[in-house]
């Protein structure tokens, strides 16, 4: 059987996470990364093309963009435009229909496939929201977060004059809310109280309540540890009362990796477009027979 | 916009809920029920068309099969001939592939879809089994039951003789485990140790924890209620340790009834052929526009 050939762009946290998942996933290979300085090779890299550009690699089936989200159009349209699927982890939940529109027409004219959103959320947590609404028609859903560190939150506080280092910890507290648990190291000459003023008033924290603790070591405190805690009550036709929840305790970019590279995959079973996760059957991010899949998991 | 005309056929237990979450669903017209004796029309019948033949309802969309999961084939296969979809809940985990490949066949030849094992397992779990290897392709997934009335169990024990009625409760005890509690009213002449000892030496319940009880009203006891408990610890990549966890309480037969209306409404949007819940993409189980469910959901 042909393995799925596969470039992974972008080398940062998420980038290693889908190399190791690419190396352990018999049905890919792993053709080269793509980075912005490819003279950069960790040991972990030795054996694989580390190259600038992704025209530098050859009959790519596949582009795992691990990227900065807000440059996800960009990466995208330039490797569909080259005849290369694409998967992303697009995490900007109000700006999804836009990009999906975008993607959707930019992978037709280039008889191509996109799968955007590709995480755990939105991604995983998208596919099970799908599923329970469609258990439960009428009825509440509420995602709760955590505890884990929350990427964009952290890098709002770092953004503040006063911060030397920081984490922002996201910390359930039911019912959709949370808590923020801000860890910070203070530059010399700044006083504690009015840097943890600052980041209340935050359009990032102003809305929730948000401890600030003053550390000597943030890197001390770092872990990729994450949670989800999502429930469901509603209404099954006229019966009320259904009750769902769904949790998970996970290493968030090894998830997020994991996820990217089972849609990559599902990309090569697709007609052209663009997908979010809830717009592909479970089935094809799987690897194997359709008839053995079926025996195993239905 | 035209609504999805459905005929239920079938109602017992199940066709009774599907009747309910088809008259709540606003993109569907409940056009009738058929049944063996369209003469018993029960006072929540009273302003529906119910017939002994799918034939003598016109331009039937899909049929809602709620007929006894062994005579699936034959329902499915007549309904499609007729050039009307199926939906069905077929819940027998061994011969899932042998009715997939027949009822595919059957399908496509008549040029309609139709889905099969349509419900909560095998359905909506089978779903969340899917996502889960995707999230973390090596691992141990198990599927905890309970607590909740086994139908099976129930009726393998009322064959046994000297039983007048029974209810067999399945209990979970972890890792894909089950205790039965089997409840019974005795006929009169018969010694309650050796019905006892048949009913554990019994196939269906040889190999687990079996509890007998003797009761005065088995009626007393029965409730629908059911639960889940799915777990699955696995490897994401080369990252151990990835926790998972799917719970849920919920009305048994509400709850596949509205999965079964929401598959049918599924069956609206596939090619023809025949489909397990894990080869349909989530969005297509949810009324509304594609964009606003993205929105919403993703």
């Amino acid at each position: 059987m042909r393995k799925i050939r596969a470039a992974v762009v972008g080398y940062g946290n998420i980038g290693k996470y889908v190399v190791e998942a690419l190396q352990v996933a018999e049905d890919f290979e792993l053709v080269g990364v793509v980075r912005r300085n490819p003279q950069v090779v960790e040991p972990e890299l030795a054996n694989i093309s580390v190259v600038g550009n992704l025209k530098e690699l050859e009959s790519i089936d596949v582009a795992i963009l691990c990227t900065p989200t807000r440059s996800v159009l960009q990466y995208a349209g330039d490797a569909l435009a080259m005849g290369v699927n694409t998967v992303d982890s697009f995490d900007i939940h109000t700006k999804t229909v836009e990009l999906h529109t975008a993607l959707d027409k930019i992978a037709k004219e280039n008889g191509r496939v996109a799968v955007m959103s590709a995480g755990w959320d939105p991604g995983s947590d998208s596919v099970v929201r799908a599923l329970l609404e469609a258990c439960a028609p009428k009825g509440i859903t509420y995602t709760n977060f955590g505890p884990g560190m929350s990427m964009g939150h952290t890098v709002a506080v770092k953004a503040i004059p006063g911060v030397k280092a920081a984490l922002s910890m996201t910390i359930p507290t039911g019912t959709g809310v949370h808590r923020r648990m801000v860890y910070i190291e203070l530059e010399e000459g700044y006083d504690y109280a009015a840097v943890a003023a600052a980041i209340k008033a935050d359009p990032y924290f102003a809305s929730d309540e948000t401890h600030v603790l003053q550390v000597e070591s943030v890197d001390a405190l770092k872990d990729m540890g994450h949670g989800v805690n999502l429930t469901r009550k509603g209404v099954s036709g006229k019966t009320q009362n259904q009750l769902f929840e769904f949790n998970m305790k996970i290493n968030n970019p090894a998830l997020t990796a994991q996820i990217m590279v089972s849609c990559a995959r599902a990309s090569m079973r697709q007609q052209p477009g663009c997908y979010t996760m809830i717009e592909l059957p479970m089935i094809d991010l799987l690897p194997g027979e359709r008839d053995s899949l079926i025996a195993h998991l239905v």
